[in-house]
């Protein structure tokens, strides 16, 4: 399918690869031995029932075709499944299977276990951007650069304390999705109106005892119709989305050409251009941008969809599944692309020095109005500050020297070391370093 | 992949085997033997070149997996395609391949000539979905029922016109969607920057012949960060999801075990339950939303990334490609399943009946008030009709004996005859035959 | 303006008031005080200072409209207020305010301070809606009702399991949105460009001192274009958006007046129809999911926003403010609507019970093919069941006289008094009980 | 309230002005009027009393707090309006007022009459925007400047041709606009159920004279729960704001400090930073993206709710009302911006020089690659221009003396002056020209 070139190439190899329509029949087979199992030692089946039903689906040949077909008709995967997997069974099991569970525990649980590994991936790749960039963060530590508000050159900073805003980002998505890792994932199991009809009083037991075995969270009540797992766990991922999202475009702006203070690590045959022999495409940024675009578009189905009709959904659930697995593959795409952006960031010092120098030093119009203060009201200050940028930028002269020659300082009592002190950029980076600091202290914890 | 059983079965068998990655390299050579072409034409190649270069294309055999695998790394697909491509061709072709094109003007290119079949397809079945509603509403033409706003009764309508609503809404947006099919489905060439370079004056008329050769609309410019075309594309696909999408609420609200005025065709396999023998679930339905919800989403990733910078886009236009696909083909499935739907549906007309009977008669207040006013003034006749409503529903008796029994009626100058037939559900139903006219008068046109 | 007849109904009124444009004035004001007053305590301004600006700006009537008119011209409304403020102030306390501030600072904070109390009253209105609701469910405990899925009726459950459902989807958005309240409305201070400019390592203090003055969480770092915790914030409102739209779905569908199960609380003026005087509205349920449709669009701009470029927003930033405020204060009055349905809802359950006959019984099949499996195999008993009720819904006789009329049944060694009990809604809930109990249990914590 | 604040200023003032509140209840009396006097000239009131209605309801002193407060309570401003209306009237025009309407007739044409001079705005300021940007366009028709693809310098095009795509977008936009305005604002009549009820064969006739009468389209049928003129105004809207959004980031990129090849208008109060008296910020590009931003999130709620069930919305209809006058007003202010941007914006042809000189003339690889190949294979030619960019970048040499001089070149048949001629950027702007001649001429027409 076309998948394979316009949205397979923004995930991970890995996460595709676990995600294959086989591990999703797996999964949902895992799903019915758990609940065969944990029936079998409540003794609501006989002894040896589950074993024998988990050798005979381990030998059994699903047709994957055909349940694709098959899905199509019933309207979710779980129905041909049940289908295919009871006709694999000998006789004696044939009533064993599947009973008192509906497709939507099946479907819900099966996505939940084909989503923990790559959400647990997720979360690594994240240590390891955190820890990469913490590394580049400190060695940063000092490097002034210039900050930027409205994409305008405003003030010094150093590029620490900017990894810095970065990582705390990665740094509280992760923690909002390691928690939906530990807690949030559940298992789904209600039976066909989420009361566990037919198992009576079991049904809570079983329950627990599904989701013991399969590594998934034990639900207080079933979810058929409560989404607020999967709001929460798509929230969890847009945060992520959002947090590499905002690396990706910093990173992109900050290697324009004119602006050429960092570049994506060069490796052979990424960034080209298929007609511009000399480009290096930004191609990582774009690829995060790309996958982050369609995250929030998963996030605006969710939300939507996060209503849903009295036991079971009428189309609301079946909206869920395709956009959810895209939006946890797209992220781990994004992520391993963020990890090797980080690990192998091509920093140019030089290009940070010279853009702070590039207004003439006119970005120091605060803090040098700060020391005008000391010899005239605030308004005049800034009027001053800012009327000598402008002869900077127009004679070419440093910025310190037209503020002393400007008519209303030349004459005045102003300490005129200390106002050309206050218009050096790396002595004016204010808590930087602190920040840069407290980062790498939580991040350590 | 998970798509098989997650997002495959709501779209349209044509649909997906049309849209193969095999069908997406053809459709990037048909793309770039446009190209050669229309060079060929202009004298900017040898004669012979562009058919040589068709031939050893057509021989050549593309190797999908390693295109996935580097579209990975230079960011779209274009770009390994191209490799291979030339690498297929014979040393005197490969300069002259891909000559000043760009990633984006195949990309794009290849995924209208993808694409159109696809939405042809779409207008087709509406089509047939407006052929077959037509004769349904025709049938039903006096077919009373209950109208219902906020969910509640409320009024007599016929089953006519509410399918002359659904008709209509379908109509309005399968215009745009052929609005768009006409005339939006642009080629796209512009080369590195969109202004032809390295082509000069001659861009405009490749631009032209490409598009004649390809039977694309031809664009006024290239549209690489102008995206109202793809913009207005995911707005036409939108809308005719919408118009589908009220059509599925409508049937499952209708289809509801208490309602019961419509079923789904029947048909083995469909709508089954895993668990419950004897339920037959509105799947269509179910399908038809799932699919409208997730275009909407579609719809929200487009908008977003509408406004791409300067030359190219960094993310916003990779971030279309597979929403884009994956919005047609989910229509296409959605449409199937409507045309299906409609050629199908069960009308029970007891239901119908049965239903306008269930308030005792008290949706007919409206009527009952306007005749109550010629005895009294509009606040007084409102109070009454509803006093008598609340009568009858708790007696449960008639409600024009309730009407004729109250005490300000009672006594009073009212005609009783007007009275009594104005509370004749199947007398009040307004324009409902003019609407039905007015919509097959157009559907024929 | 038109937001007084088209947005401020779904509002609270508290809301509404609590949020008046001076509200947003006099918590700027705040913001500016606690900075001074911090800067003051850390010796950076002269004693007093911070007193007298307080007594100052108490007094200083600031001019709404002018701040209006140029807060278009300035980008925000910080720019004009802080110049409106400084005017006010004496000479000598120009300078010392707004000092290393930003606008940013100051819009950011102050919004937190504007919403905080209305994120409070959000989460009590949840409580009492919690604790209405409770009790209704444990009123409703062993009420039994049709459970529906894709809207068909498919088995029983109870009243109370149903709004265990309903809580417990409450409770979780609510634990979400606490957590918000509690940890994650943050004080926003970091000057220029994020560093504390100007007040070097003074900087970290700074936020904490005023952070704790103000009531507000302190950040670890300052988040001017990390917008972690305003993307939390949006999912956590959405959270409690989707559950309350659940329930006023689910309230809706049942208040159908085919269904019938429940009636909105009746109170005077509300429910009305301009032109039909029988009907009663459900309009507390339109009006919840009119505000939750347009909190999911709330979200969708502060997805879309999150990522911020370099150290400040070109725009993203500016997006999020009003449907930051608007996304609060529609869910206050969801809330207060919700509270108010919760409170006074009419629950029907002779109509429970009456739907629950409406198949004749077959939405017993579920239980008859469990009990039918004694004598044949699965399919042959889910075939059985299936035509039972066929015949059962045909001939208008009960579900279980039709199953053991059935020729695979009628000479078998069924027995039949178990399947006459299995037949039976009311013993046929599963764990119903014990949810309801689940939930209480937890609710009381 | 915060509206003033934080969602008006991103408004323009005409059209806040034009949407009080009071302009709503005009406009819903104007309807009722022109239903009224189309009653009467069908004979179904007494002669003069639609002209009696007028003059008493000019009279009518609505009391609009009380009209916001019973709002919430009926869930639409119609209710109380008509009763507040009816109030105002004498006895014998009581019953005549609002008569066959529905509220959903009365708020729905009520929002398309406030919203049409809106969209006429929208249009006008659209149309000065495109003649501004049309002169500034021929002005710059042959001033080169860099074309930069993924943020990334790729090759020269002039600012015209950047202006051409400007403009372009903006006329495909505008064209969508002007269809919606001219043939897509639609009169509402229908009545409670959508069929006239009480208004037999007349509800079409009368459908049409009102439409007649207030200037608004003729529906083909009532609309009720048919959102697709809705959808298509969502869709307009969003497009228009697409194209100026686009705008708005190209000039934000091209206002960077670093980069320098535009300034917004210079304006006193306008750009201004409360704390950095040198910067000079796009704050037109910030407003028009917010707004862009906030018009993407009411496409979104508009999308989603485009299906409503059966003859009434439940939520889904409130939900539009104020997204969408927000989403009209939010563009007309983005479009008063956009039209001050260009008709005042500074263009910097030395920064665009001096940009296009940046890379020591190695954004000409392509070119250089094309004569190349006179003398080598592609892929060869392709390398060495590569390689003679790093050469040229590192030793601070002109691109052509470093091509010159590579060892695949140097001793080789090259025609030296045509490679110094293919690396000249003011020669080698492909079709530009045509671009801007093409787009000059269309937007004359």
């Amino acid at each position: 399918m076309y998948d394979l070139l316009l949205r397979h190439p923004f995930m991970s190899d890995a996460g595709r690869e676990a995600c294959q329509a086989t591990a999703l029949v797996r999964a949902m087979c895992d799903v019915e031995l758990a609940l065969a199992a944990e029936q079998q030692a409540l003794g609501l089946l006989p002894a040896g029932s589950a074993e024998a039903m988990a050798e005979q689906l381990d030998a059994a040949d699903f047709d994957i075709a055909a349940l694709a077909r098959d899905t199509a008709k019933g309207g979710n995967a779980a129905i041909p499944f049940v289908k295919q997997a009871r006709a694999a069974l000998s006789d004696d099991l044939k009533g064993a299977f599947h009973r008192g569970a509906t497709s939507q525990d099946i479907v819900d649980s099966a996505l939940m276990l084909l989503l923990k590994p790559r959400l647990e991936r997720c979360s690594q790749l994240l240590g390891q951007s955190l820890a990469d960039g913490a590394a580049l963060m400190q060695r940063h530590r000092d490097t002034p650069m210039v900050g930027r508000t409205l994409m305008q050159q405003a003030l010094p900073i150093t590029f620490g304390a900017k990894l810095a805003q970065w990582l705390w980002g990665l740094h509280q998505a992760r923690r909002r999705l390691d928690e939906t890792i530990d807690s949030g994932l559940y298992l789904q199991f209600g039976g066909a109106v989420g009361v566990h009809s037919g198992h009576g009083e079991h049904g809570v037991a079983l329950m627990a005892g599904m989701a013991r075995r399969l590594g998934l969270s034990e639900p207080w009540l079933p979810w058929h119709t409560d989404r607020q797992p999967i709001h929460a766990l798509g929230c969890a991922l847009d945060g992520v989305a959002v947090a590499a999202e905002k690396i990706a475009l910093d990173v992109a702006l900050m290697t324009q050409t004119e602006v050429g203070e960092l570049a994506e690590p060069a490796e052979a045959g990424v960034g080209e251009s298929s007609s511009m022999p000399h480009k290096r495409n930004p191609v990582g940024c774009a690829r995060i941008r790309a996958a982050a675009r369609q995250i929030h578009g998963v996030l605006s189905v969710l939300a939507n969809a996060g209503a849903q009709p009295l036991e079971r959904g009428l189309g609301e659930w079946h909206a869920e599944w395709a956009p959810l697995v895209d939006g946890v593959l797209l992220l781990e795409g994004a992520l391993e692309t963020l990890g090797h952006l980080l690990a192998g960031l091509e920093v140019n010092q030089q290009a940070m020095a010279r853009n702070l120098a590039v207004t003439g030093g006119a970005i120091m119009a605060e803090p040098a109005a700060q020391v005008l203060q000391t010899v005239m009201v605030s308004d005049d200050a800034k009027r001053v500050a800012r009327e000598a940028s402008e002869t900077a930028r127009r004679d070419g002269i440093a910025y310190a020297d037209a503020l002393l020659a400007h008519e209303r300082v030349a004459g005045s009592d102003i300490d005129a070391a200390a106002l050309r002190n206050a218009v050096r950029p790396e002595l004016y980076i204010g808590s930087s370093r602190a920040l840069v600091e407290r980062v790498g202290e939580r991040l350590k914890g």
